[in-house]
């Protein structure tokens, strides 16, 4: 099995940014597990957090990401120890015969949260890293799993050290 | 202001499809504010949630969208009362002279989890509305915020029916 890479890249928000640096991934036949982008402290940038799974060193593909214009800067986030990894799901599930009452202790075993009920299904949040996400998934599919739908995950190193250091920069 | 606009897209997961799909917005130059990618309930299929913000419908692109070949189903959220919409944010502030009690507070008022404690910052998880999550930043923002990673919107429609209905196809 591949193993799987953690890669922060901090971006400046021009149209194309996100096509670009996806399609290095992409050129090199990378399939990207997931991608995240969204706002970050500065209103002019955003972070993208992308996981790829390969058995080779992403070096280069990272030096290839922060020759691009409106990147910033690229890091893998290396240990798993080092960081906080994490990732929120939607799942809509079929409470069936009796399943609500069962199908409610899962989420909270799981400390997920009801956040849409009706007469034939519910909808949970849940949010943590991605295995305990597969794992509640798994807990939920006997029931009958209507959709889900999951950010992909996004990661911080512990610690007070931000990953990018763009003080002199923005 | 632009009116936002959220579309859910059902994709196979080939390389390169992340980067068709926002090559058809980049090209229109529509700039995406949010995009996250992640599993489903089909180890073969992914979900992208896409925001993106303008004035002009976005019925034209997610029909260009559609044609692409690994694309099951493309389809635009309509009403914020009929979905759900959630993001998580991981955020690290710095806790200064007495400022960690407040945090604590604050994150508490939030329905959000320290996961990361260190002598001079803390780690706040949280999930919520992208609204939420703004309101929640500018709380901290005075402590002083070291950095933030946001996933990107995800969405699914409220009762039991499913956003796609693939069942005949997978």
């Amino acid at each position: 099995m591949a193993t799987e890479h953690t890669i922060s890249v901090f971006v400046e928000n021009l149209p194309g940014v996100l096509v670009r640096v996806a399609a290095l991934f992409a050129r090199r036949g990378y399939n990207i597990e997931s991608l995240a982008v969204g706002p970050t402290e500065h209103p002019k940038y955003s972070r993208m957090t992308i996981v790829v799974g390969l058995d080779t060193s992403v070096d280069q593909v990272i030096q290839q990401v922060k020759k691009l214009i409106p990147v910033v800067e690229a890091r893998e986030l290396l240990s798993e120890r080092e960081r906080v990894d994490r990732e929120l799901m939607l799942i809509k599930v079929k409470t069936g015969e009796g399943g609500r009452a069962e199908i409610r202790e899962i989420a909270e075993m799981f400390r997920a949260r009801i956040v849409d009920v009706s007469a034939t299904a519910l909808m949970i949040e849940a949010t943590g890293t991605p295995d305990k996400l597969d794992a509640l998934e798994a807990n939920l599919a006997p029931y009958g799993i209507i959709e889900l739908c999951r950010t992909g995950q996004v990661s911080l190193e512990r610690g007070p050290t931000p990953i990018t250091t763009h003080e002199g920069e923005l």
